[in-house]
């Protein structure tokens, strides 16, 4: 991976499981990453954390011979907020997602951080002109919610406020993908954001066909595991839909509109969601994995992202300058 | 790829899209595959078609040298449906989707085939109680939708009729999977099966999104491709919900409750999908990928969607044997 970042040092603000990963994903790319947690205890085992599986990735080949130990140089444990905010043009917020508690925060970056910097939060759940509300500097404010953990899945929804100007989100954007992630823009706040609303979508119908007895957990996931998200970890929906006809998506989703409505009517919008349909997922994913598994298949997993995120690097898609080709 | 198929002989009747993509998936198992449709023409198209794509498969390393020629072997091309129909253990029915087609079709196959013989149906919307009934060997159908293309994506949906025998899906089961795929048992019918509501549900949401213009079409098709779908490609929601929490899937539905509920309300049931919003999918599709590359997007594609089934067989998910290990 050779990067080369709009923006190069930044402070990580928070260290826990979001925080913590995004140490990585600026020191990886060669920022300067300067991390404060108030909590010092959590941020000494983020950063050993990070060291450790930065040295797991350079021996699976993820990262160059002596990528680990550059990494680490660049990391900075800072014992104070005002020295974790010393000349950083980016600021990651990733405190707990409680509103008020974003907002005493965003007070004192706001107060602390230099004129320049942009203040990105990680907040899965509020509105940048909720937090930055009342702050002189509310217009560098953006949220920049990744997916966990950032380090491995490269999606970041990026969302202004209402004052935000829109150079910092333009410049978000660049920045963002300038250390290897994959940004992408909303144009103004839903619950959930994009990703959560999608996955909420799929799961409430996945919920709807264990609760009324279609068919079992395991059956559900091996749809998804072996056909829906093989495609999908390619292309998109409409991408999708691009292969599925030769006059394109438009084509595709003409053709198919009425079928797309007959099945939306038929999908259960409140499905049985009780202690007993989540006991049946429970049992049916202990079946396919074990009961004490999530670290191990958590590991797996994050290791076979890279693997694809690989595949797709070496063999990329067609282009419009390809396409055709 | 080593595999042993429970049934030695079968026949493909109907060799679209989907019918000359099973012909690949029987013969490169090891099956003698005896081919027909009444549109002779078409059937030489499609075993050609069987035959080119299983060279590009060896020379991209998806078959081992000499797999090809092996596999042309085993492709006996037949010039009427009782010839077809001689010695195969089960029978792959893929003509058009028309009931009373499907209906006339299933007369013909029960009264020609061997009394062992399943009769498999590819159909994507029909229930076999209906497709079979009145036949005296409705006994013996069975309903094995798979995802297209078949040979690339293993995913098969299996559903009995009514008085579809148990020990006749017990063996479908069997032999799809001995045959590579992943076949998964539904309960009973539902419109769309499993794969396609669980697909339009993903979508209803997406064109929500375009439509109320949240987002672009390519901010969306990357929250799937970069985000949600590595994951999906190698676990579903519920082993997703596993890895999320200390107690597995239980616990992490048990906390999300709530959110999942107040997400699912915030959902839109009944998105504009008008032509304006059709056209905005189709536009931001083909600045993705050119106006002219639903083929080599489609190859592109498959050939990914091989290597990343090839990550997961070299590097295969925690059992309940090894997951806690």
């Amino acid at each position: 991976m050779s990067l080369q970042p709009t923006i190069p040092t930044v402070a990580v603000i928070g260290t826990g499981v979001i925080g913590r990963s995004w140490i990585r994903v600026f020191a990886r790319a060669g920022c300067h990453t300067r991390v404060f947690d108030p909590d010092q205890t959590q941020q000494s085992k983020a950063i050993e954390w990070a060291e450790s599986t930065a040295a797991v990735d350079e021996r699976l080949g993820f990262l160059a011979v002596g990528g680990a130990a550059t990494e680490k140089q660049r990391i900075a444990p800072c014992a104070s907020l005002s020295e974790a905010l010393v000349g950083a043009g980016w600021v990651q917020e990733s405190g707990p997602e409680a509103l008020e508690t974003k907002q005493r925060i965003y007070r004192e970056l706001d107060a602390a951080a230099d004129d320049a910097a942009i203040l990105a939060s990680s907040t899965s759940a509020h509105d940048m002109t909720t937090i930055a509300s009342g702050l002189s500097g509310a217009d560098r404010c953006v949220v920049a919610h990744p997916v966990n953990p950032p380090h491995v899945v490269p999606v970041v929804e990026v969302l202004a406020g209402r004052t935000t100007r829109p150079d910092v989100t333009e410049r978000a954007l660049a920045f963002l993908e300038s250390v290897g992630q994959t940004p992408v823009e909303m144009h103004r706040y839903v619950p959930g954001f994009l990703l959560n609303r999608l996955q909420a979508a799929l799961i409430r119908e996945a919920v709807s066909l264990i609760g009324s007895d279609v068919a079992s957990a395991a059956a559900i996931d091996a749809v998804v595991r072996d056909g829906l998200g093989l495609r999908w970890a390619l292309m998109g929906p409409f991408g999708t839909g691009h292969t599925n006809a030769d006059g394109g998506a438009g084509e595709y989703y003409r053709r198919y509109g009425d079928a797309y409505r007959a099945l939306w009517a038929d999908l259960d919008a409140t499905p049985e969601f009780s202690d007993r349909v989540i006991e049946r997922i429970h049992s049916g994913t202990e079946a396919m994995y074990g009961p004490d598994s999530a670290a191990a298949v958590g590991e797996w997993r994050d290791r076979l992202v890279r693997g694809i995120r690989r595949l797709k690097a070496d063999d990329p898609a067609p282009t419009p300058e390809t396409g055709g080709a």
